[in-house]
């Protein structure tokens, strides 16, 4: 496994671990099965739609089964250690939440160029895999996307996204 | 025609009535192509979802005019009847919703082994496709989607999902 | 370029500057990469799920980077003159709303019968190309979709639609 394969994991974990965060503080949780969906669909959902877009396939968490297994040790460490995952991990949870998205936007962007996408779509379609994780979380919760109503992602993930195409540019 | 595409057919039938119930119920529906909406997305969204992710074209309800004929009898005989439709089948329908449930998990659970998917990724499309017709069906209708406050749905369904690929195995 | 394509991009403005109009009247939106998201998803939303549905690949504004330009075109319009934007197009709106559902109603019944998909599923998916971009902007916007609410839309819609199918076949 290479580095971006870790990575794209790693960016999993980050994500499941923010989706069964919004999923408990929002009492809208009764059972294992409702918190797994809310971790999977926040750490798969926007790379899902990414791959279905560009005709990307097979989708990365259907041939490989680690993508699954992460999500699922999320899901049980914060059952059984449910007041200490919400103590703990409410504070570092932006900075990881803010981390996977940067790391998500340029993966996304990357697999889209290679498939030959033009740079405008590919900016575009690494936004949308980095955010709609969340979106679809939040639209499943009932609630107006945390995107929407925070300057804090979205427009550092935009300029990350331009300032990395124009620098790849650049450097050839 | 074998059984499982009656079963198929006989399942969107059941979860058709179930989306023009919802739809009535909470009186969010003026005419009649919106009540064909909401029992369009029930019937077909989970599987529609389903066949996508794991690239199954054409997806059923296109290259099969039964299902949309189905839907929209269901449609016409629920705007004809309509005080009778919601007085009788209110209480029978829970019965036939988690039916269609059971089947949808087991056809959709079936559809991706046979398509190479792991075990793991086919035990959660088929539940997938059981729960997310419902699931967007409440999302458009800007409600919680039941199925998340309900512990009635997910986890039995989860549960049998687990054990039919477990006996599947030992078949084997 | 031909008709139909001045037609899909003409299209696809109008419901950019719908998107945008929405947006900012609901005052959800703090920074232009959430304006440009409700243009996009308005824009783009249903033609994309027509597309992945009866996997008519490349999607139309991933192959033609001129359907992006014309949205970012109108989003940076919205922004630097929004109070004009918001005075002057509100009422004018309806009716390009209304034309450019039915512009998008016929191009994706076309689309879908020129993919071999039977009448009756033709029909639905220029239903849902038409209509979809609108739905997923309301659902996101955590509302009830406009659709489903006004008798104006859906029904037109799908008479439109019948009408241009039988006047087709009559044709051959």
């Amino acid at each position: 496994m290479n580095v971006i394969c870790w990575t794209d994991l790693i960016g999993t974990g980050v994500f499941a671990i923010s989706g069964t965060l919004a999923a408990l503080h929002k009492q809208k949780v009764h059972d294992i099965l409702t918190l797994f969906i809310f971790a999977f669909v926040t750490a798969t959902g926007g790379g899902t739609l990414r791959d279905v877009v560009i005709h990307a396939y097979p989708v990365a968490w259907i041939s490989d089964a680690n993508y699954l297994i992460v999500i699922i040790t999320v899901v049980v460490i914060a059952i059984a250690c449910r007041r200490w995952w919400l103590g703990i991990l409410r504070r570092p949870l932006l900075v990881f939440d803010t981390l996977g998205i940067g790391i998500f936007t340029i993966l996304g962007l990357e697999k889209a160029l290679i498939l030959g996408v033009n740079a405008l779509a590919a900016i575009l379609l690494g936004i949308v895999s980095a955010l709609f994780g969340g979106v679809i979380r939040d639209t499943l919760a009932n609630e107006v996307p945390l995107v929407f109503e925070r300057q804090l992602y979205a427009t550092p993930c935009l300029t990350g996204a331009i300032v990395y195409v124009l620098a790849l540019r650049r450097g050839r």
